[in-house]
């Protein structure tokens, strides 16, 4: 097991630092962390124990969007993802305090959803201020790229919507972009979130550190 | 005759003097000035006395655009167009001084071009700074509007593109879900054009004033 995990933001290094015992504890709590999520593929509505919606966060971090939105929105079934084991485990504290019935944790890669989700089992997905892979030679990289659009077309419901928001430039220029070649329409585009009339926005831990120094929040809603 | 136009321009009200003898002025320079364009209909290649590609600005104000576009590209036929008596005098001011034989200036509303354009005629068109009407009740004004895009589109060669810039981040929001929502797909996109790596941008006499304050320039090219 490597110690830390290091990847790219904002064209600065990141360490995420590897926390002790993360596995342990998710393994402790299978109510929130879904450990066999292929096993649900096509059920989530039985997993919920309900009808309502399904949405999804993408690359969830530590969690403050999903479990806010969980909190605020009951009538809405979240699941956040995301690929790397500290991270969900942060995320997993913030559910755990929040304790509420609709959230559920998922440690699996983007790329890989239709091996979690069914067609059209999912009615919203979020992606918030995802990794920019601003060098050209990553573009595939990109949560936004035209394979990663394809697994989450295939996984939406027919004109399903991407909320997306980032404070890097590069990334919503190239986003807006791929979005459109895709065949997807803009629905509603902010260029500047926080001076917006934009109601409800909650604020991921990342937006709020960036947001403080003056940084631009870009989002877009985008249907398939 | 009134005195003076009044437009709303970034939310503040601009006054565009009517300039004296501008009338006369115009009607003797017939070269430069088409005075019957409803005549050119379907033969503009016959007026430029060539077969180049036809690049045309919707609102071209006080001509910097249009003609310092038409000195660095000789092999392309540019037509400016405004409405404004007096701001046509003062593009012909600049297209005089130029003297290049490929620009020509069109007094007409942008939003009967199909009487001066057959289908197909054109094979570009420049939206530069247009009005923002930033109300909503103005929306049908914008250049932007489904309309006027329906009549671009009429008069733009089959995937013909719009090429848009912008100081004022509402209406390039607003144009940006209005492209898309027409079904035209975003080539690409500047959300600061004065800091990106373009090459060859002319500035307009309004992009200069309001870029040296510290206002970003949006730009967007989307094609039908």
């Amino acid at each position: 097991m490597i110690f830390s995990l290091f990847y790219e933001k904002r064209g600065r290094i990141v360490r995420v630092r590897k926390r002790k015992g993360a596995e342990e504890y998710i393994a402790e709590n299978p109510d929130w962390v879904v450990l066999t999520p292929d096993e649900w593929r096509g059920r989530w509505h039985e997993r919920f124990g309900n009808d309502h919606p399904i949405h999804i966060e993408v690359g969830s971090g530590k969690g403050r969007f999903i479990t806010e939105m969980a909190k605020a929105h009951p009538e809405i079934n979240y699941i956040g993802i995301d690929i790397q084991l500290s991270v969900i485990s942060y995320a997993l504290d913030k559910v755990l305090e929040a304790n509420v019935p609709n959230v559920q944790l998922l440690r699996v890669d983007g790329s890989d959803l239709t091996n979690y989700f069914a067609e059209n089992e999912v009615d919203l997905l979020y992606l918030n201020f995802s990794d920019p892979w601003h060098k050209k030679r990553h573009e595939k990289r990109r949560l936004t790229y035209k394979s990663f659009l394809a697994t989450f077309e295939t996984i939406l419901v027919p004109h399903g919507e991407i909320h997306f928001k980032t404070d890097n430039q590069g990334l919503f220029e190239y986003s807006l972009m791929s979005f459109s070649q895709y065949g997807m329409k803009l629905q509603q585009v902010w260029l500047d979130l926080h001076t917006s009339n934009y109601e409800g926005n909650i604020m991921t831990e990342y937006e709020e550190k960036f947001s403080s120094k003056g940084q631009r929040i870009y989002r877009v809603e985008a249907r398939f």
